[in-house]
């Protein structure tokens, strides 16, 4: 258990932590617009309140969006622990639903509101409100730390594997912890062990070299956004699955504990479907349960459509172009690089005459599955359960955190999914938010996690049921 | 035939009209946007253009865009001839495509460019030219002449039915000339006697209260865009036929002899699609000729799409909604009062578990079929052979012009279709065009046209060939 002076600093030290992570809400750092003022600010900012924190910070170049990277070393005798997050953002649109401005905090009703409160800012200053903890009032950090801060997770982290391949030495560690995870629910701290992969790309039609009268070419020529609903509408069968062939031929099946785990998790589809204002849930494949679908199947989501008129009042033309974005998720033992070239073929198969298709990838990761029974998942399990006063379950999650499986294949590293985000948290939608109460037992967690790395912590052994 | 007078005088004003007319062209006069200065300050120089002229002209209110309407009087004895136009236009975007600025009027090669040069602000100006040419060089106008100019054309005319409804005293006249109609090809000229309705409407398909993330709730909930592509790509059969129930009932079967003349008309497909950057003709039914898919067959096209995340980059994510604009062109005896709630049970029925919808009518108009002997038809052709050098064929049309059905229905007037826009003239698209010769030619004709009207004006019996 941490010391009551740890404990302590924390507490007295939540106006100024709560002050660090509103600057770092206030940059708008999205990966995926070209805004100067967007993740560069952002990463010196890190690298300037790193040093002040008494860490080595300093930006390491990719070839796009820089990380963050700092280090603490503590001696040659204690392991080293590398703690991945990510300080960039998803795009904040629809700007009309947030009740305060993405990228101007404020905090209401126990809970701090903008984009990246949950996902990814506020999670990654779990790790300095603990390193700052630690330094000053529990006498220093029982681990070497090394902290890498990704910028672009949210276009699908497209040059995190690049980096860590070539400088592999710099990122040697004997644990490694990724938060940008959270819990199943509010009072249900959990351990992910598997993540969806996924594989985004844009497929656009296109049709005469111009927009024309719909009155005068209208059972002229094709409509290029006709073309593309048919090829949306094939991607799914009557019963939801994805009719890509070969789509599902490297799924792994469900393994019958992990079946009957997942049933007795606290979740109720009623209680879901109301949140998100819905009757039912209706998505993904008949016949098989939510988890299962989410976690455990593969899927085809459009993110975005447009083409033609799309002002208010009417303009009756037929668009020269329409496009579509989708992105997959991928279940372990699927590999993108097997199942995009498959899309390819069926856009083209589908693609009518008198129009002309393209697809045109914009990011892959793949799926993962980590091992549960490490030193470092030994300690998650031990930190959640002393920070929240629960034992966490282990689970998968349908969403991608594309750095884990790179980590597994280029580094050799399993990590431990550290997260305190909840369901609530709005992530990728307007209104997101981080619960503050989340927030300073994540500091304490992570914490913990240091100290139960180290060989003499002393601290439990964090032993812990499957779900 | 015109005296040398008349023609001399056009002749010799033809930069002064072309100054009127850029003028006229400068106005952003869009129905569908909320903006002061886009319609009203375009009727409003009209009006003082056509006092002027010598017109008594004043702006008539609706229930939208005020209608622009003159009078000139001559006598009890002759008869009186109703000139429809409309001043408003077709939004302009794509704003990049364009060479010059929509409402910056630029000449480039013996063309005027400008969003409503062909459609339908120069065919209108063509009235004002042969007014001005008779007045002051032809002895005077040889007709009673009104002039309804519209505001709302490119909306569909919602408010213009009850305009001539409760004010057809008003606009009783012997003869109507429609004039926003064009050429068969640029050395082919044409009366058209067929117009196709429309039925504009929007789908919107709704999922969750919000944009949720794609991983999160991917293969949980169901996506509006997958569904609204789903009932998009239902509308047509395999054989590009509308597939909702009822469609075709009451459409008439296209004559034998209808058919055989438009098997001789100049049309050749590989020219046309090749203009059209296509490498075929692939819209509407399979198993019909081009011009009967275009003229004689209804259509249902998709207008514009949009839901979810359009920006560049990626952005994953559920989004909460998705819609699509859809025109339906719709053929002589087809009543759009029973085609659409067929198409609100269509979408219905194509509404999957987890998603609501909802159709909204955006405007309504109706197919007609004009008489081909009458006065006025015969002075059309006349005027069309005078000014032009060539007889017209007679042709139908794929697109609508629906005050033509509401004087037809309201005010029992036949119109005659004298219109001067050529295939080229990118009509509702980007670079909207009009060639200069067919303004002047155009004004000769409409002059020549009031002549043949009036029963002493000793002109030719305007015989013409049907097509």
């Amino acid at each position: 258990m941490l010391s009551d002076k740890v404990k302590k600093y924390l507490r007295e030290h939540r106006d100024e932590h709560l002050k660090g992570l509103c600057e770092l809400l206030r940059f708008p750092s999205i990966a995926n617009v070209k805004d100067p003022d967007g993740c560069g600010p952002c990463a010196e900012w890190l690298v300037e309140y790193l040093r002040r924190l008494g860490m080595e910070a300093e930006l390491l170049t990719t070839g796009g969006r820089p990380c963050v990277f700092a280090e603490l070393h503590v001696g040659a005798d204690v392991p080293t622990l590398l703690v991945y997050a990510h300080y960039d953002v998803q795009p904040p649109e629809p700007l009309e639903a947030w009740r305060s401005g993405p990228f101007d905090p404020e905090v209401r009703d126990g809970c701090l509101f903008a984009r990246g409160a949950s996902d990814d800012k506020g999670q990654l200053f779990t790790h300095i409100m603990a390193v700052d903890a630690l330094l000053n009032a529990g006498g220093g950090v029982p681990v070497n730390l090394k902290f890498l801060f990704e910028g672009e997770e949210e276009i699908g982290s497209p040059n995190i594997e690049a980096l860590l391949s070539e400088q592999a030495k710099r990122f040697d560690a004997d644990a490694l912890v990724i938060s940008d995870v959270g819990f199943f629910a509010e009072n249900c701290p959990s351990i992910i062990y598997a993540l969806r992969g996924m594989c985004c790309f844009e497929v656009t039609f296109t049709g005469a070299n111009r927009d024309v009268h719909s009155g005068i070419e209208g059972g002229v020529i094709a409509n290029p956004i006709s073309a593309l609903a048919k090829v949306l509408s094939a991607f799914h069968d009557a019963d939801g699955r994805v009719a890509v062939p070969g789509y599902y031929d490297d799924v792994l099946p469900l393994s019958e504990g992990e079946r009957a785990a997942w049933a007795k998790l606290p979740f109720d589809e009623s209680d879901h479907a109301r949140e998100l204002g819905l009757d039912t849930l209706a998505g993904g494949e008949k016949g098989y349960p939510v988890l299962e679908r989410n976690w455990a199947r593969p899927t085809l989501e459009c993110n975005g459509i447009i083409g033609g008129h799309t002002a208010p009042g009417t303009k009756t033309i037929i668009p020269a172009q329409a496009s579509a974005k989708i992105s997959l998720r991928l279940v372990p033992n699927q590999n993108p690089d097997a199942i995009f070239p498959a899309i390819e073929r069926f856009v083209a198969e589908h693609t009518p005459p008198g129009i002309r298709s393209q697809v045109q990838v914009q990011a892959i990761s793949r799926p993962v599955l980590l091992g549960t029974d490490s030193p470092g998942m030994r300690a998650g399990k031990y930190a959640i359960t002393e920070a929240f006063g629960r034992k966490p379950v282990l689970i998968r999650c349908g969403a991608s955190v594309p750095v884990t499986e790179v980590f597994q294949r280029v580094l050799g590293l399993d990590a431990v999914m550290l997260g305190i985000s909840l369901p609530e948290d709005n992530l990728h939608s307007p209104n997101e938010r981080l619960k503050l109460e989340q927030l300073w037992r994540g500091a304490y967690m992570a914490a913990e996690f240091y100290r139960k790395l180290a060989p003499d912590s002393g601290a439990g052994n964090g032993e812990v049921d499957r779900v």
